[in-house]
C-alpha cells in the first residue's frame, strides 16, 4: 500500500470513531448537535488525530486509549475552522467545496457549535479517564497539554494576532509567533499528547516534541507556500473564497526560495529528531517526505 | 453584619483571586487578554463561585483547593455572557451599565474572548489538580461535572433553544428546558463540584444537588418575575437594551401569582434539602431567603 493510500485508511478510522460522538442529537438541542456534526462530518486530513495515534502506538502505547484525546484534537481544530470563517473574522463562505457552517445554520448557532465542540472536546477527554483505570495521570497531562495549546498561549493567542495583522505589514517575529501559535500548538501539542498516553520516557517525550515542533512549523510554511505556487489557491479562488495579497507569509517576507528551504531544514530537523526510534517510526518519517512533496 | 454585606465581601473575595489570572497579558496575545479582563471584571453576583466555595466549606473541605474550581465556573459563565451578547445571538450593546465586550474590542477579539475564556477555565482547574497533591480523583470529577453542565446537555444546549425560540410562543416543557439548561445547570454544577471537592459523601451529595435544581430553577423564575415588575427591566430600558415582549416566561405562560407560587414552592423545597446539615449550612438558607425576597 503506498502512503497516500495509507494516510486515507488511517483518516478514515478516525472519521469512523469521530462520528459516533454525534450520533444522539439529544432532543431540543437537535439543531446544536446537527452543526457541530455537519462540520466534523466536513472532511479535512486529520493530520492532528492521525498524529496522536500514531505516536501513542509508537511507543508501544494502547491504541484504544489514544483513540479519545485524537477525536478531542479534531474537535477542537474543527471549532477553530467554524469560528475562523464567522462574518467577524475571515468571512469566508466555503471551505472544502462546502458552505462554511455559519452560511448553513446561522451565525448564532454557528458560534455555539464552536463552543460546544470545544466543550464537547474536554468532556470526551473527562470521560474517556474516568471509564478507564490507570489512565488518570496520563489523561490529566495529555489534556494540560492540549488545553495549553488550544488556549490563548497557544491557537487563541495565534488567532487574535492574526486577526489583527490583516492587511498590515508585519515582521519575521510576528509572523512565526502566528505560525507557532495557530498552527503549530496543535499539532505539536498533538504528538505530544500521543506520547504521554503512550507511556513516552523523559528523552523519548523530548524528541518527539522536537519532531512535533519542527513539522508543525514546516506545515504552516509550505502552506505559505501553496498560496503562492499551489493548486489549494486556484481552488480556493474557485469557490468564491478571497485571497488577501496583502497578508504577510513567509514567501512575502524571505521570498520564495528561501522560505523552501527553512521548510526544507525544518523537515530535516524533524527527521533527525526521529533518529533514536526505530523502524516503528517510519510512519512519521514517511509522513515528512509526504508533507514535503505537496503539491510545490 | 447583614447578609448583604456579607454576600459583597465574598463577593469581594472570589474577585481578588479571579483576577490575578489576567495579571499576566502575554505578550503578542495582549489584546484577547484585555478582552477577557474586560468582561472578568464588569462585575456581577459571582454567585456560582460563592456557592462553589460555600459548599466546600460546609462540608469542611479546603477552600483553598476550591478556589481554583470557583474561578473557573465564574469564567464559564462569563464568556457565556460575551457570546450571548454578540449581534448575531441576542445583539446587546450593554451589560451592567457597561459596553459589551464586542462594542469595545470589536465581535472577532469578542468571539475569541469567549472561546480563550472557556478554554482559561479548564487550563485553571487542570493546573491546580496538577499542582495539588491528593485533589486528582476529586478535581477529574469536579471538572467532569462543570463540562456537561457546560456543553450541549447543559449551558449551550439551552442557549441554542432560546436562540430558536426568540420571538415564538414556546410550551412549558420547552420553558424549562431553557431555565434548567441555560441558567439552572452551571449554579447546580458548581454546587455539586463543590460537594465533590469538600469530599461529600453519597447522602451529602444527593442533598447539595437537590438544593442547587430547585434554588437554579427558582433563580430563574424569579428572573422571568422581575422582567415583569422589577427595576432590572427599567434599568435595561434605560441602557438601550431591548426586552422583547414575545419572549415566552415564566409570568407570560403561567400567570405573575401562580410563577410567584412556584418559584416559593422551589425555595421550600431547596431548604428541605438542608435539613440534614447542622448549622454549617446557615448561609445556603441566608442566601435562599435573600434570593426569595429580591425586589419583586
Amino acid at each position: 500500500m503506498d502512503f497516500k493510500s495509507e494516510l486515507l485508511r488511517r483518516k478514515d478510522e478516525v472519521e469512523d470513531v469521530l462520528v459516533e460522538y454525534f450520533g444522539d442529537k439529544l432532543g431540543h438541542q437537535r439543531t446544536v448537535v446537527e452543526a457541530m456534526e455537519y462540520s466534523i462530518k466536513a472532511g479535512g486530513k486529520r493530520l492532528r488525530p492521525i498524529l496522536l495515534i500514531e505516536v501513542c502506538k509508537l511507543l508501544g502505547g494502547n491504541e484504544e486509549e489514544a483513540l479519545a484525546f485524537a477525536c478531542a484534537v479534531e474537535m477542537i481544530h474543527t471549532y477553530s475552522l467554524i469560528h475562523d470563517d464567522l462574518p467577524a473574522m475571515d468571512n469566508d463562505d466555503f471551505r472544502r467545496g462546502k458552505p462554511t457552517n455559519h452560511k448553513v445554520y446561522g451565525e448564532g448557532v454557528a458560534i455555539l457549535a464552536g463552543d460546544g465542540l470545544l466543550n464537547l472536546a474536554f468532556e470526551t477527554m473527562l470521560e474517556k479517564i474516568i471509564k478507564t483505570p490507570g489512565l488518570m495521570d496520563r489523561g490529566i497531562k495529555a489534556m494540560h497539554i492540549i488545553s495549553n495549546a488550544s488556549g490563548i498561549k497557544g491557537m487563541i493567542g495565534g488567532q487574535v494576532v492574526d486577526l489583527e495583522s490583516e492587511g498590515k505589514k508585519i515582521d519575521e517575529d510576528t509572523l512565526e509567533f502566528i505560525h507557532l501559535t495557530k498552527t503549530s500548538a496543535m499539532i505539536e501539542a498533538s504528538i505530544k499528547a500521543g506520547a504521554v498516553i503512550g507511556g513516552a520516557e523523559e528523552k523519548e517525550y523530548r524528541k518527539l516534541e522536537n519532531y512535533g515542533r519542527s513539522v508543525g512549523l514546516a506545515f504552516q510554511i509550505v502552506d505559505d507556500i501553496l498560496d503562492v505556487t499551489g493548486d489549494e489557491v486556484k481552488l480556493g479562488k474557485k469557490v468564491g473564497s478571497d485571497i488577501d495579497n496583502e497578508k504577510s507569509t513567509y514567501p512575502s517576507l524571505y521570498g520564495l526560495e528561501k522560505s523552501k528551504e527553512m521548510a526544507y531544514e525544518l523537515f530535516e530537523k524533524s527527521l533527525k529528531s526521529l533518529e533514536i526510534f526505530d523502524s516503528k517510526a517510519d510512519f512519521l518519517r514517511e509522513l515528512v517526505e509526504f508533507l514535503r512533496v505537496r503539491e510545490y
